[in-house]
């Protein structure tokens, strides 16, 4: 399931509408920057990699698609695209991240001729998703190894393939697990207020025919001790120094319930995530998000009495002391967080 | 909030329809035997305590409205009254709870006449819902006792007023707490599939003036984390005789995240819920309920991809480890509970 493509022959822009999922499964091909624009703002695309990818893919058919007779008229194509572009999502970090390395791409070359300046940016957005590929397989392959056949896996919320390039953080072990037979059994938390495990999740992972169980997110508890979870399995937004990660709003419980059961709690942290200048999980900021999302959003009629106050934090921190380890793409980290993630080459 | 009442002089039992809530606040007069059929069928009234109730007065007034000119065939409008109402919901154990002791009462008197056997009734519906406002009355100053003034108060799915005949079980210190100034902040979970917290609890705190917050369930631990949180306090469906507690899904999670924070969970629960023939909770069976409440009830449009698989409990127990306390109406009983609890007097 790749949510992102470049079709280069057909001079397109491949995304996969995640706003019609879980209902329908509608590839829009994507013939102008209007469009990408539109498709990032309007959440179409979602998920920090796989926006950078869009982002990546789109600033090169934006300088592409109007035609250059000359380095420096390419030059201005890209720097109108890359503005447009930049103003779709202002607060999606990776959109930033992946439009400068583009950038840096048109700038390092020593460009010739408008062909080859277009391929250096092809070749640039490519790789960008090649090394979120390679990133997320890595996650997979280091994750697989602490899983054993069988197994039962709780996640929750979406951190899965169609956020990314291929196979997620979270559910990168799953997707090579089911290359290979695993079998796993994976439950689901709808993940409320947004219903991202419902909507995304329990989609993708039923898409690829994996054994996919839904949950309300309340039901954790009962699955843990029934014994049908072996391991949990979560993605993260950003992780403290000191290990302490922020997450969904829900993690942070699901973790002291894996402890309680003594079910091993795993983080799948890309190295990008990790922020070192962040010393410990107090520093981060939680996101109050609005009130209808809990009262109304989704609903035919309002569930909740009309003006009740609501408190909707869209992130938690998990305490370090409940993180089992975090996986990265470079390898294993383990308690105690200060020194294992020290050691990770953050560039 | 009384959300079942009789109104004798006008023949008419008056009751909340809770399936409106929490959109409209509607009070239905019944007149008709089949009408309070139709709003016990229908969920009109919800909770155990208010069913009982409902079928008490129900009864009554079945025996009343025909008419009778001797005791026999006011003793046969009985029977009919009775046999009807009990085919409404025949899983609803205090139903037949009150309508048997209806019957007792109706053989055990020496009925002169027809007036007087119809007051025997009246007086018999009217000590079951008597005894029922006592009972939830002593569990909240039970509870009151274990509170401060201010302190913020988590409650999960609704044990509420208006399941009962007045106060409820785990909000009854709440309401004794408003009445006295306490000013308690009350966090309510959303409870879901069924959305009780959302639509009933958070509704009848709203009516009564208390200070009430609308939260995810999976945001339970952040409110504990953030020190919002000095007691937790929920009913129960069932408890066995060393404290093993089943209650709405969900219920163990949030004693699990208590425990972990260090926030004493109490239990409210009549002494009609203990059973002592259930040596732990591994005795209670867990009740299935069906996938689209999950997938689709309430939404506009089904929320997760079609065909996926659905575990949905309505239950799960909470161990007796988790538990800080019982609170009765005859008492705070607290671990160990196989000790505690037998010194209750069942009956």
């Amino acid at each position: 399931m790749q949510s992102v493509r470049l079709d280069d022959e057909n001079n397109a822009l491949i995304i996969l509408d995640q706003t019609l999922l879980p209902r329908r499964t509608e590839f829009l091909e994507l013939k102008g920057l209007k469009e990408i624009w539109e498709a990032i703002y309007h959440l179409k695309v979602r998920g920090a990699p796989a926006i950078g990818i869009a982002a990546a893919y789109g600033v090169y058919l934006g300088t592409k698609w109007p035609g250059a007779d000359s380095f420096e008229a390419l030059a201005q194509n890209f720097q109108a695209a890359k503005d447009y572009l930049a103003s779709s999502r202002p607060t999606a970090v990776n959109l930033f991240w992946a439009l400068d390395k583009m950038e840096k791409r048109l700038q390092s070359e020593p460009h010739e001729t408008v062909g080859h300046a277009l391929k250096a940016l092809r070749d640039e957005a490519e790789q960008i998703r090649q090394q979120d590929e390679e990133m997320c397989k890595s996650i997979g392959e280091h994750a697989l190894a602490l899983l054993e056949p069988g197994m039962g896996l709780l996640t929750h919320c979406n951190a899965g393939a169609i956020a990314t390039a291929k196979y997620g953080t979270a559910l990168a072990p799953v997707y090579l697990g089911q290359e290979r037979g695993y079998g796993f059994k994976v439950f689901a938390d709808e993940t409320r207020p947004l219903l991202q495990g419902a909507r995304l999740t329990a989609w993708e992972l039923s898409e690829a025919g994996v054994d996919t169980t839904l949950i309300c997110d309340n039901m954790a508890s009962i699955v843990m001790k029934e014994g049908k979870i072996g391991a949990v399995l979560v993605g993260c937004d950003r992780v403290a120094a000191n290990g302490d990660t922020a997450n969904k709003i829900g993690t942070s419980g699901v973790a002291i319930m894996a402890k309680h059961y003594g079910i091993p709690f795993y983080v799948c942290a890309p190295t990008s995530t990790i922020d070192k200048s962040c010393e410990t999980g107090d520093r981060i900021h939680i996101e109050l998000r609005p009130d209808f999302e809990v009262t109304e959003k989704w609903y035919e009629e309002p569930m909740a009495p009309a003006g009740v106050v609501v408190y909707n934090p869209s992130f938690d921190v998990t305490e370090n002391g409940l993180i089992t380890a975090i996986i990265t793409e470079q390898g294993i980290c383990y308690p105690p967080y200060g020194d294992s993630l020290a050691k990770l080459d953050l560039g």
